[in-house]
């Protein structure tokens, strides 16, 4: 079965609830651009591909909300700019919402009559919601050569169709080893606080018919000091123009453990994951998230209330760190200033 | 407050349970080794020290339960040894446990009259009781010299009063060079799947006045990479003639982020937890606990049902990755093989 976490059907956007999953499938049926920021804020739509495509949609809800026959085209423009900039602020990380975002206000200002916007940003919207899963596509043809047969590959967060509008980015390789006859156990960490990881990429591999295996973040550096793990894959939330990577809290820990056990660690990503505007990753913004996603599960309090937690939700992997870079545009290697400077300009975003 | 985590009174066992905390502050109370098994097996009662405190008053029960009117000394020691059995293989990881068992049997022993056993067990079940608190200050004074004045420190798991027969090892430490006037941050792992750090470190800390920062067990890297903790200390449930240290699952983690960032990571244990019998790390049991520890939360299914799940307890750090070990004997350090080996021929137990 195809996991479609985000339709569009009859001027509705129709996520499916990641906070809900694995054990209800809940859709959620937006038709306010404000709602798919409410969705995105909360989560309930989530990895930054998948936040790209719906951002992208929620453009196209924002033109629809806009009267065109009353509002000229600058005020009307000047109506969606004030969307497009509630939208791009709803999560800060990814560099996928901003994309979407600047791309669906950019195609707005290039039309002439504000009544065609809407539906240009909607046919836009669908455009990139289908490019994205075949970029996915094209990733995991590149990627899956990096898979091993026989042994294992380790995977943190999740990267699957649930992350990205279908297929995935680093789930989407190990699918694609895993289609080309190769055999090999995954094993995937359960990605606390949020646990991504056991909720969302467990239900995906047992959704695929994929054997995997799941594990407490801090039990990964066993299996790697073991010898159990081949290589270490993970997805990315923005990367810089020399390969620092942004991604899901854990996942420079993972790099490290690799590095340390002499195991290659590799990004998947399409190029729009990469901003060349950064030249490192010490400039990405690194989003904080309320504390109680800590120390509560469920509604009920975990640790003494009153405590303090901190709740960064990525951490940024040195470039040193990262074998190769997997994009649509094939397996970029260090060094990265390079390679993802040619990925951007050949890749098919 | 001092937090009193075990009591002996009037023939029965005072445990404070410690799945029920911090939102309660429940007592189990024992009068059978049996139940003191259990106790131990689901982690009511856990730390190694505090392991090793049990099973030393569970021998006692077990005496007390052998009717020595009855047996003659001979069949009393052999059913006192199949207690010991049982008791002894609670948990497999924790030396201290097999530690205080062979002690209490050894004794056993020694006495010529069976009726007299019971007693002597339970003294001796007291003197190590009270000698685990004063060594885990001497612990405290060595090692305080290690913590930074300003600065922060990393902890992981539980390693304070409740996992000890009080005060506390790694987190004797902090509190030892708190006491001395040092002012530092600490942060604290919540160490999934169980939480110890999350529900009963930052309770002590709490307790104590300390403040401390809770975080997710995989953002301890980007802590580390920001050159925001000065030092790194665990407890340990095994260390090997060597060094190689058993501890908490994770533990081998911070000590290679903590090497790649240049932080020095120490370990602070009581001289009982060097098995000078492994040569190396490799030999350590390591604990495989139930999968669903991993999967469930408070009896809900976190994870899709029939995923399939590994749960080591612990891992093993290499020598190499330690900069210190704190023991009541002074802090040891490398090569290990030497200091260990002093530490054990002048320690307190």
């Amino acid at each position: 079965m195809e996991i479609e976490p985000i339709r569009w059907s009859d001027g509705t956007l129709m996520l499916l609830d990641q906070t809900r999953l694995p054990l209800e499938q809940v859709t959620v049926e937006i038709t306010r651009y404000e709602d798919a920021v409410l969705a995105i804020c909360t989560m309930q739509v989530r990895g930054a591909p998948a936040i790209g495509v719906t951002a992208a949609y929620a453009m196209a809800l924002a033109a629809g909300q806009i009267d065109a026959g009353v509002n000229g085209r600058d005020e009307f423009l000047s109506q969606l700019r004030r969307a497009a900039g509630e939208i791009g602020a709803a999560r800060p990380t990814a560099v996928n919402l901003g994309w979407a975002v600047q791309k669906q206000m950019e195609l707005a200002e290039s039309v002439g009559s504000a009544a065609e916007i809407g539906s240009r940003l909607l046919r836009e919207a669908q455009r990139i919601h289908q490019q994205d899963v075949a970029i996915n596509r094209q990733m995991g043809g590149h990627g899956q050569d990096l898979m091993p047969d026989g042994g294992a590959v380790l995977t943190h967060c999740n990267t699957g169709a649930l992350a990205t509008a279908g297929f995935g980015t680093a789930l989407g390789v190990i699918r694609a080893g895993w289609e080309a006859g190769k055999r090999f156990q995954v094993y995937n960490t359960e990605t606390r606080p949020w646990l991504q990881g056991a909720r969302l990429t467990s239900w995906e591999f047992q959704q695929l018919g994929i054997p995997s295996i799941l594990l407490v973040d801090s039990a990964a550096g066993m299996l790697l000091s073991q010898g159990k793990i081949s290589c270490v894959i993970t997805g990315a939330d923005r990367i810089a123009a020399n390969g620092d990577t942004a991604n899901k809290i854990g996942t420079y820990t993972l790099a490290v453990l690799a590095k340390e056990n002499g195991v290659p660690f590799y990004v998947a990503a399409p190029t729009s994951t990469i901003d060349l505007s950064l030249p490192s990753g010490d400039k990405i913004q690194i989003e904080e998230r309320p504390p109680h996603e800590v120390y509560q599960f469920q509604g009920s309090q975990t640790a003494p209330p009153g405590i303090e937690a901190i709740n960064p939700s990525f951490d940024v992997t040195p470039n040193r760190y990262v074998s190769g870079i997997v994009t649509e545009a094939g397996v970029a290697r260090p060094p990265y200033s390079e390679s993802l400077m040619l990925a951007v300009k050949t890749g098919g975003v």
